[in-house]
């Protein structure tokens, strides 16, 4: 458990911090401090994560298990009474997971444990058996002749490091999003990567992955880190190794939708503020930290507003749909929305605490962007860059000129979870839970309200 | 990594042993130092550890998996010169796990993570249905009506806690052990429980139960953490819930063995030191750390006395088969052996450092108890009792008078993996295995060649 310092900058202690150069900062309107540091004993996000998890568990995009979850989502935000609770459908592609194993056959027979990823080719019931080819990278896969890949099964084993930001899930990520077409077009049977993980569990790490226009789909499959090591280990003897590889899956169509709810502004005239998460999961864990916990807290925080005071613009708390699959609740929020918004945010990178405030708000809102690193830094969180913000949903909106923000989360344990059956509840930490409700709440206190643009009585620090 | 001071003691720096009357330690004769110390450089445990894990894999008792780990172990245990090198084969009943399922049908339909507990009885393959009753505990299972639980599924939630010694083993294991059999006699149709385990991850932990005589036996299954404390939640909420089971297991008989090694000693007709392990493991995980690192442990050490030297007493390295169903191999050892042995010690808890030295070796035999403390000290082992000593195969030995040592190994993370999927190489951290070969070693040195009995230069802590 750990306790955050209240109304105090922890600005000094952080040795990084220290050698930026001390813009003085503005002072806090005691309305919104007080509604932050009173999130701080929040128990509202907890209800909501407990209980989507518990009562629903995983909410696969497009299946019947995720229509259960839109319906838990109805009755929950009516009861906490937000207003135009409803929900926006649509329909999308499904890809449902069935039997997967994963078998060496010689030199050394023995199991591995396997998770086909999202979108991979189904194999027979009776699977595929081929000889494993290894490469380290997706690079050195590329660069094979496909002499070497032709009716093969490849195998990746790059491995991904931890990083509080997250940024090395783009690189780190590419033999899942790029490895399947590239082994595919080279003539492979199969593919099966090192789990873009950080966890040594035996929980595979599964995820989307599309193949290229044009491209024959294969099936594709993420090992354990252990089990990708036990790979490498078995190929190091030198022998040839043959694998006989079992990915069952079945596609489809299927509804989803996005569930929204408001806290009506004064002015219903002015363009709204967006915050959300995604209520689908993966099909494995019960989707906690992804992303059960994005939806609890900014919902937590719109919560808290609305019982605090009626905001100047409209809070519109958007639970996305299929965002596993391709972000497909973003785009049709997107088409059905093409309207100003003040400002919108989502919470998508688990249930660690808030660290880092990045805004992009506009040039001439900068002064605003300022206001809020000033309201979150007694949280502990760093004053980050005005000119960038992102988020996975409502990525492409800020892609399109959108305002945004964009509460960092610490990601370094993010991906011993991250699309695996262990994300869930008894991963989050309460009281790192409540922080992110804060550091909302407040984002939330400043941008809904009218802010207070001028420091009232600058302090040095 | 750690490391390990070497040639000092560490006894000034614990606590808890500075309280302990200060009895004068032994001085060390500098040959069984110098093997020691040498050890903590070992390569031969993590080659044997890493080589069973990888070649073989899982060595399920009785099956033809474990008859592969006889196989490898006969080759292994020749390249290394060892002398008699043979089987001694005996016949067991076999139980293989099939197919295996939760799922909770109503309230909330999800499927919780499962594994069968050894010598479950099988479900059909389309599993059986029945509601859940939950008890905190196996008293609170045992306190209750039968009508309570007659037709039921029951749920046993008692959770274990970490001790370094795994004092709590028995105590926590309770409802793997008694429990079937309780529920049976109540009436119920299965039984689940909340794994005998102390990590939080989607990996169930198996172990062997057997039903009490003319109980009838039902389907009995270990939820991991996480599954349980859904289950708890889910009971919490006070509706009636269904679960269908599905544990299919078949049973039968198979051959397991024994696999014994010697270092011939120079006098032939004194009693052998066996120093053992065992070589089946359970079947999800590789069994790297039980018990394979048990087995290179042992065998490591073995082979560096008779590298260094021909020691008075010939050291006798037994593999056991078949520990995990209940002792098959210890009980065939001891059939067949039934001769004085002039020491016996077995390493299977893990593959954490060796913290304690236990020794049994008979009232008069104390001063070589106090000279093995004096060896094993540096290594920052703490001296234990005199008068006690266990193991697994080799308990029931020790049970009947047979002279014992126990290297007790740090158990604190133990139950994190055992008996579970995620009992794989990557857990085994190699300089802790490297304080077990020295250890072990150095008990070796002690035991095998006479003894110095009295100090030569006693010094003052």
């Amino acid at each position: 458990m750990k306790s955050y310092l209240i109304g105090a900058f922890l600005l000094a202690a952080a040795p990084a911090l220290a050698q930026q150069p001390a813009a003085p900062m503005r002072s806090v309107d005691p309305q919104v401090a007080a509604l932050r540091d009173a999130a701080l004993k929040d128990d509202i996000a907890w209800d909501i994560v407990e209980g989507l998890t518990t009562e629903v568990g995983q909410r696969l995009a497009g299946t019947e298990a995720e229509a259960r979850g839109r319906d838990w989502a109805i009755r929950k935000l009516r009861a906490l009474g937000f207003a135009n609770v409803h929900v926006e459908p649509f329909d999308m592609p499904t890809w449902i997971r069935g039997p997967e194993s994963a078998e060496i056959l010689a030199p050394f027979p023995q199991r591995l444990v396997v998770a086909a990823l999202g979108n991979s080719a189904s194999t027979p019931p009776e699977g595929i058996t081929g000889e494993v080819v290894g490469f380290d990278s997706l690079a050195d896969l590329q660069a094979a002749p496909d002499s070497v890949v032709r009716g093969k099964i490849v195998f990746v084993s790059h491995a991904m490091q931890r990083t509080q930001d997250g940024s090395g899930y783009g690189f780190f990520g590419g033999p899942r999003r790029q490895g399947p077409t590239v082994a595919s077009r080279k003539g492979a049977i199969a593919i099966v990567i090192r789990s873009i993980g950080t966890d040594y569990h035996r929980n595979p790490h599964t995820g989307v992955m599309t193949f290229a226009e044009g491209v024959k789909p294969i099936p594709a499959g993420a090992l354990t880190l252990p089990d990708a090591e036990q790979l490498q280990r078995i190929l190091s003897r030198g022998q040839p190794v043959t694998m006989r590889l079992t990915l069952v899956s079945t596609t489809g169509r299927g509804r989803s939708g996005n569930v929204i709810a408001e806290v009506p502004g004064r002015d219903p005239r002015l363009p709204p503020i967006l915050v959300g998460g995604h209520l689908d999961s993966w099909d494995q864990g019960t989707g906690a930290i992804d992303d059960a916990a994005g939806i609890a807290i900014v919902t937590a925080a719109a919560k808290r507003i609305m019982n605090a005071r009626q905001p100047l613009r409209t809070i519109r708390v958007v639970w996305f749909g299929a965002e596993e699959p391709g972000l497909f609740g973003g785009f049709a929020y997107q088409k059905a929305h093409n309207e100003p918004h003040y400002a919108m945010a989502e919470s998508d990178f688990g249930a660690g605490r808030v660290w880092r405030v990045n805004s992009k708000l506009g040039k001439d809102r900068e002064p605003e962007g300022r206001a809020l690193q000033a309201a979150l830094a007694p949280l502990g969180i760093v004053p980050g860059k005005l000119d960038q913000a992102d988020g996975s949903d409502i990525g492409p909106m800020i892609g399109a000129g959108a305002p945004g923000v964009e509460l960092s989360q610490d990601g370094t344990h993010y991906f011993d979870l991250h699309h695996t059956p262990d994300d869930t509840l008894d991963k989050i930490d309460r009281e790192d839970l409540r922080q992110n409700v804060a550091a909302w709440t407040a984002m939330l206190a400043v941008l809904s309200g009218g802010i207070q643009t001028e420091p009232k009585r600058p302090r040095r620090r």
